[in-house]
């Protein structure tokens, strides 16, 4: 594919016969799915784009009744901080949904009823083993159990790591967890935000987004050539720190693209190239 | 404005702060709509785009109410069916609104509340001013008084016709019509669809979309030098025998482009341009 094809992506006709992918949020500025997926969109000649739709928490309900309306509605992605209560307001849930609680993702059916699933997990997982750290057999060290920790632990406890330690500042929060996986037969149990003695460790909490963070963890106990992974979108002092010992660091960059394909799944395009690698390449162009 | 600048005009950015027009229909996908606007809009600069919705009669109620819960819509263009049925919908209607009892562009005002105005009559009549026939003190024939018509009827008498007669094969319709206009103070009544005698003749029945249609009036009887307008968008039998014996005549096809300014000075865009003429380019550049 050439450069000049992706520099194309930014482009998309818009006319009466455009279907539409939407993402819903609070705020909703800050996001990219609509760049991304847009480009993706123009890049295969689907007439479809990807629309941000601001709707505050009281008002969702109502914007989704009025949204079923739409016969030109593709699909809907769902943002913070609406995937919790987005459980209750679909037709159907995905055995992961479900279990996870959460929404982040919104097929439609042929009969024209919502399905909700939630992928963020998989993204994570699929990130880490496109960057060569599979999580499967590693014993994990798991800090944040919110709604994208609670979505990533799942993730890996399908992923098969050989035993998972759940921490949040919250220690309701991650001991209900703990006990949701273990009852599923998951090697799960809540724990101290200790590193040491841990092959992987993932911050799924937001500790570490502003400069002046304290550590999630303690970086002086992870053990040297360990994987440490972090939901973050930039490079956090805990990744530095990580790195300096000689461990492999991933942030969490690839795992928005990582989700594409199993939402693609849903639009009934998985014939399509949604891969995180021709995302970042889209992405690139629309920005430059 | 050189060809490139409008080339461009196909090809809008879609991002997370983007702001939607919708255009709501049922059929949809034949509008013209979203690619005028959207090119509009790009060629300003805006970050704004216009998206069909393609919405059926029983839906539009709840539809509207999930409408009003987005945050980042600017505004929403009524098509066929949905114009009378708007007027029960909004908050508050134009006095022309509230007159033809009809809504095709709803503002939405700095409280949220939502304007319901009519302006595809005022778009007819600025069309032919463009055309260089100012409807003002001539003796005028309009035939079909339906949603469209009516608001032509309107903006006729506004635009001040010194005589406007009404035909509708459904006779009620424009007499009820008529007596509403008289009621106002404006010279109207309900008559034949005999263009004899008439400085202005006026189609805005659907008789003429196609071709094995009858004529709407006798072309027989059309006074030679008169002027005759349509509102199909090609130039029908009507037009043709028209022109054969020497009228002005005036297709349909600038109407929409004339009803711009009064949709862009409700959604608070009335600094920029978005007069019919480069509402014509940018139509052009997109389908090019």
């Amino acid at each position: 594919m050439t450069q000049e094809t992706i520099a194309m992506s930014r482009h998309p006709v818009v006319d009466g016969a455009t279907r539409v992918v939407g993402i819903v949020g609070h705020p909703i500025a800050q996001v990219r799915a609509p760049e991304v997926w847009t480009g993706l969109f123009h890049l295969h000649g689907l007439n479809m784009l990807c629309l941000p739709y601001h709707v505050v928490p009281a008002d969702l309900p109502t914007f989704f009744a009025g949204m079923r309306r739409m016969q030109n509605l593709a699909g809907m992605i769902v943002t913070i901080p609406h995937k919790p209560a987005s459980v209750d307001l679909v037709d159907k849930l995905t055995d992961r949904a479900r279990i996870v609680r959460s929404v982040n993702f919104i097929g439609i059916r042929p009969d024209g009823s919502w399905l909700g699933d939630i992928v963020d997990g998989i993204g994570f997982v699929e990130n880490l083993k496109t960057n060569g750290a599979d999580p499967a057999g590693r014993r994990t060290l798991l800090v944040g159990t919110g709604g994208v920790g609670t979505a990533i632990a799942f993730a890996l406890a399908e992923a098969g790591v050989s035993e998972l330690v759940l921490y949040d500042r919250d220690s309701e929060r991650s001991e209900g967890l703990a006990q949701r996986l273990a009852a599923l037969g998951w090697p799960a149990r809540a724990g101290a935000p200790d590193p040491a003695g841990f092959e992987l460790v993932v911050n799924a909490s937001p500790v570490g987004m502003r400069d002046d963070d304290p550590l999630p963890v303690d970086a002086a106990r992870i053990a040297p050539g360990s994987i440490v992974a972090d939901v973050i979108v930039h490079e956090t002092e805990l990744l530095r720190r990580a790195a300096a010992i000689g461990c492999r660091t991933i942030d969490g960059t690839g795992m928005m693209d990582h989700q594409l394909v199993a939402m693609a799944a849903h639009l009934g395009l998985g014939e399509h190239d949604f891969s995180a690698a021709t995302a970042k390449r889209v992405a690139a162009a629309v920005r430059g």
